[in-house]
C-alpha cells in the first residue's frame, strides 16, 4: 500500500514531538550553551509547541543540575514537560543506591529519559557487562522511576545497529523497558548509519514483536535523518525525536521542524499544540541567535533562501502564477518567497523586486537595462544585493531619479588601532572623519572596541547635529566575508550591515581590500537610506 | 519486498550519475561561476568519476556558450562526457529554425539536455501553447537532436506535481521524448515538494506504463532530496541527477555524493567510474574553494564535523573500539575520525587529541587537568579550538613543559587606515610593529591593502632577518566570526588564521573585541607555531 494512502486513511493520527535540542543538539561542533541560553531556548520551544523539552543531564553535567533548578522556579512552558536526560543505574547496583539516577528524580522534571544499551556488543565491550545484567538494569531503572511517579521515556541507543547484529537482543531490551513501565521506546539510530527502506523494515517487525509505544530518533550521517524518521511514522512509530536546526554530533539529528512540516503539511498529521509552524521561520532563527550558529540559507522550510528563486526562467513565469513554483504556501511555515537581484536574473526579476521595494518600474525599459546593468558589473566586484536590499534599493533610486541624495560629502577618514605593550587590554582604537553638508565642515573623532566601531560612532556623532534622525539609527549586525580565501589577508573583504531605528532594519553591502574601506561604504550606505527613508531633505 | 532485499539482489546493477553542479547548481543564492571556474571545477567532477558534467545553457547565457567553445579546446575528461543544457523548440517552430535549438548543437556537446514540460498547467499558463503542441516539440526536438548525432536526456520539469494533477499528460510528455529517440527521461520533482513513498509510488507507476530508461532530478525542499533519489533508483530508475554539495536553487539539488555514497557504500551499487568516492572530501572541498560558498560542517560523509566526536560519553568508548560508533570507515570518503576538544569533553577527549598530535599524556593527570580547565576558560571568552589545532598545540605544550617558547616579545604595536578623499581607491593602511629577540630591539613599519596584512607584513619582516625561516610562511585562509552580532560592531571578535610553509599548513585562532587585535593574536600564534614545528629555538 502507497505511503499516500497509509497516513491519509489516518487522519485521526496525532504524533508526540520530543525536542532533544538542548542535549542532543548541544553535542553539535562548536555550540556551547550557557544555562542563560538554554532558559532562553526553551520557551522558544514551548512557542513552537513540541510536547516534550529535554533539558540535559542533571547530576552528570554541573550546568545541566542548574537548569533544571532554575527550570522548575522560572519557566512557565504552556505546552511542553520538561524532560531530564540520563542513564541506567550502573551495573551491580540499584537504582535508588545510584547517585546518577537520584540526580534524575532530583531534578524535579515531571519526564526522564533513560539511555539504555541495546546492541549486545555495546554491552559487553563499552559497559563491560552481560547482556542479562544490562536487561535487569533497565528493568529496575525504568521501575524505580515509574515508583517516582515519573513519565518514563526509553531510549534505546544503537537500536538498529544492535538490531541488525543480534535482532532478539536489541528486542528483549526494549521489551524489558516497556514490560517495566515505561511509556515509549524510543528506537535510536546513534551512528545515522540508516536509510529509509531500512528504518521502515526494522520497525515493522519490532511492531509485531512488542506491544507498546515506539518512537525515532534519528540523525542525518546518510542525509536522510529526515526520511528515516518519516519512514519510521509511516511504519508506527507515534514519538518523534529531533531539534530544532537539525543540530548535533556529527552531520546533526533529524531537523524537527522539517519533520513536524512534512508531517503536517504534506501528510495532514497532528503533531503541534497550537499554531507553532506558522512561527517556525522566525523561531528557528531567533534559537540560532542565541546558538550562535549561523542559520543555513539552505535549510527546508525555514531557510533564507527556502522560497527565493533567482533563474530568470522562473521569474518571469512566477508574475503569472506563483503556485506553480513553491511546493508549499511559505506562509504556512512563516517565511517569505523572494526574488533574488543577480546577474542570472533577467529584468523580470528587477521589475519583481522593484515591485517588492514599492517601485514600479513596468514601462521602464531604460531605467531596468541601467540596473541590471550595475547589478551585473557589481557583482562582478564581489557585491552581493540578496542580502542587501537597501544597497540595492539605493542603486535602483539613484538610476531612476538620475541622483543619488547627496545628505554629505566626505573629505577623508582614518582609522588608528595600537596597544603599547603585550597586554591586549590596552589596545585602542580611534576614528576622525572630516565632512561637508550645507551647513558646513565638520571634522569628528570617535572612539570604540575596534576601528569600524570607531567610524560609526565618528560618523554619526559627526552628523547629527544636522541630521538629529540619526539618534535613533543602531547598529544590529555585521556580518564579514573574505571573498578569495585562497590569498588569506590579500584578499577582497564583504561586509553585510544591518541597521535599525527602533521601529523597521535595513541591509547595505561595502566591498573593498580590507575590511575597514569595505565598512566605510556599508555604513555611509546604511545612513544615506535611513534618512532617505525618514523622508529627509539634504541640509 | 524490502528495500535491502531489492538492491541487494541486484549486484550487478550499475547506476549513472550526472552532475549539474555548473548548471542547475549555479542557480544558488550567492553563487557567481566564472568561466575560469567552471573550467576548473570540470576536472574535478571527472576525478569524482560522474558519467555527465552539465555544463551551462549556451545560446541562452553568453558565458555559457564561451564556456563550450573553451571546454571543447581545453578540457581532457577521462570519464564524463559533457552535456548542454537547453529547451525544446518554441511553440509553432521547429527545432532547425529554433536558434536556441541551434546554439545546442553548435556547442559541440556529445550530449543535450533538453528541458521540456510535463505539468500540463504550466504548458498552458507558462508557455500559453497546448498540450497537442507541447507534445509535437518535444519529439520534434528529441528527433531533430538524434539525427545531430547527440546522445539526448530529457529533462522533464515538474514531472511529480504534474503526474499528481494529470498523470496521463504527464506520462505522455515522457513517451514522446522517448518514443522520438531520447537515451533518458528524467522526472522531475522540480519544485522540490515530494516525500519518498510518493516518489516510490509514482515511479513504479510509469515504469509499467512506459518503455525506456528513467532517471531522477530531485530538490530539497522537504529534507528528502537524497532519500528521494534512493527511492527512485529503488523504485528502477537508472539515472540520477545531482549537484556536489547539494548546491542549489532554493534548499538545493540532490547532494550527489550523498547519494553516491549511499549507493555506493550502502547498497554495493556501482555509480562512479574510478576509485573517486575516496577521494571526494577533498574534492567537494576544493570545488567549494572555487565556488567560494563555505564548506557546510555538518554535510553527511564529506563535512568536516562529520566524523567528528565531541561527547564525553563516546570519547571514552571510542579508545576501546571505533567501528561501534562510525557508520562506515571515513577513508572510504577520504575522511577522517576527529575528537573535538571542548569543555563537553572530559579528559578523555583532550587524551585522544594530544595523541592525534603525536603527545602522549597517558599518566599526566595533572597535565589533562590543567589543559581542560584552560579550555574550559578560553572557550567562556570566545575561542574554539576545533577549527585551531596548532593554537590548540601551543597550549597543550604550554602545559607540558611549564612555558612557551619565546621568540620574541612585543612591545607595541599600530595600525593605521586613512583615505584622503571620498575615491576610494586612495586608502591606505600601514602598520608598525616594536618587538625585542635576543638580537636587540626591532622596529619595523609594513604597508598593506588592509591593516591585518600591513601587520602580517610588519610582523614577518621585522623577524625574518632573525628567523629566516618564516620567508617560507604564508597566510592562505583568514575567517572572521562575529560572536554576538545582536550587538553590531560592539560583539567580540574571532579569527582563525590557516598558514602554509609550502609543505603543510596549520590554524590558529585570536579573539578580541576588534578584528586587528584578533588578528594580531592568531597571527603571532601562527609564527610560533610554526616555528616551534621548524625545531628553531629562540634567537
Amino acid at each position: 500500500m502507497s505511503t499516500t494512502t497509509r497516513l491519509a486513511s489516518q487522519a485521526e493520527l496525532t504524533i508526540d514531538v520530543y525536542d532533544t535540542t538542548l542535549r542532543d543538539g548541544a553535542q553539535q561542533e562548536g555550540m556551547n550553551l550557557s544555562v542563560a541560553d538554554k532558559l532562553a531556548i526553551a520557551p522558544l520551544l514551548d512557542e513552537l509547541g513540541v510536547g516534550y523539552i529535554e533539558g540535559g543531564w542533571p547530576g552528570a553535567i554541573p550546568k545541566d543540575t542548574e537548569f533544571f533548578a532554575r527550570a522548575a522556579k522560572e519557566l512557565d512552558l504552556r505546552h511542553a514537560r520538561l524532560a531530564a536526560f540520563g542513564s541506567t543505574c550502573k551495573a551491580g547496583t540499584r537504582p535508588h543506591d545510584d547517585p546518577q539516577v537520584r540526580a534524575l528524580v532530583d531534578s524535579q522534571a515531571p519526564v526522564v529519559t533513560i539511555v539504555a544499551k541495546s546492541d549486545i556488543r555495546h554491552v559487553e565491550r563499552a559497559l563491560r557487562t552481560t547482556g542479562e545484567e544490562n536487561l535487569r538494569m533497565i528493568a529496575d531503572t525504568v521501575r524505580y522511576l515509574r515508583e517516582q511517579d515519573r513519565e518514563v521515556i526509553l531510549d534505546a541507543e544503537h537500536f538498529f545497529d544492535g538490531y541488525r547484529y543480534d535482532a532478539e537482543y536489541a528486542v528483549a531490551a526494549i521489551r524489558a523497558g516497556l514490560d517495566a513501565g515505561a511509556h515509549v521506546a524510543v528506537l535510536c539510530d546513534t551512528n545515522g548509519g540508516m536509510l529509509p527502506g531500512w528504518v521502515h523494515e526494522i520497525v515493522t517487525d519490532v511492531r509485531s514483536r512488542v506491544d507498546g509505544v515506539l518512537g525515532i530518533h534519528a540523525h542525518n550521517d546518510t542525509g536522510c535523518a529526515v526520511a528515516n524518521s518519516l519512514a519510521a511514522v509511516e511504519a508506527g512509530v507515534r514519538h518523534v525525536q529531533g531539534t530544532v536546526n537539525g543540530y548535533g554530533e556529527r552531520t546533526g539529528n533529524a531537523d524537527l521542524v522539517t519533520v513536524v512540516a512534512n508531517l503536517e503539511l504534506k501528510h495532514g498529521v497532528d503533531t503541534l499544540a497550537g499554531d507553532g509552524l506558522r512561527e517556525s521561520s522566525r523561531l528557528s532563527h531567533a534559537i540560532s541567535e542565541i546558538t550562535n550558529i549561523s542559520p543555513y540559507a539552505r535549510q527546508p522550510y525555514v531557510g533564507s533562501s527556502a522560497f527565493a528563486h533567482k533563474a530568470g526562467l522562473h521569474a518571469s513565469a512566477i508574475r503569472v502564477d506563483p503556485d506553480l513554483y513553491q511546493h508549499i504556501d511559505p506562509v504556512a511555515v512563516g517565511n517569505d518567497m523572494r526574488m533574488l537581484v543577480s546577474e542570472m536574473a533577467g529584468r523580470a526579476s528587477i521589475e519583481l523586486k522593484g515591485r517588492e521595494l514599492g517601485i514600479d518600474l513596468s514601462g521602464r525599459a531604460d531605467v531596468l537595462a541601467r540596473v541590471t546593468e550595475r547589478v551585473k558589473a557589481a557583482e562582478a566586484q564581489g557585491y552581493t544585493f540578496d542580502a542587501a536590499d537597501a544597497s540595492f534599493e539605493l542603486l535602483l533610486r539613484e538610476e531612476l531619479d538620475g541622483v543619488r541624495p547627496r545628505y554629505f560629502s566626505v573629505e577623508s577618514w582614518r582609522a588608528i588601532v595600537q596597544t603599547l605593550s603585550e597586554d591586549i587590554s590596552l589596545t585602542m582604537a580611534e576614528a576622525t572623519v572630516k565632512l561637508h553638508t550645507g551647513r558646513g565642515r565638520i571634522v569628528c573623532t570617535g572612539e570604540g572596541n575596534g576601528p569600524v566601531n570607531a567610524l560609526d560612532h565618528a560618523l554619526r556623532q559627526a552628523l547629527v547635529d544636522v541630521y538629529p534622525e540619526l539618534e535613533d539609527f543602531e547598529l544590529i549586525d555585521f556580518k564579514v566575508r573574505i571573498l578569495d580565501t585562497q590569498s588569506g589577508t590579500d584578499a577582497t573583504t564583504r561586509v553585510l550591515i544591518e541597521t535599525s531605528d527602533g521601529a523597521r532594519s535595513w541591509s547595505t553591502v561595502g566591498v573593498g581590500p580590507d575590511i575597514i574601506e569595505a565598512s566605510w561604504e556599508a555604513l555611509v550606505d546604511s545612513v544615506v537610506y535611513g534618512l532617505l527613508h525618514r523622508d529627509v531633505h539634504p541640509r
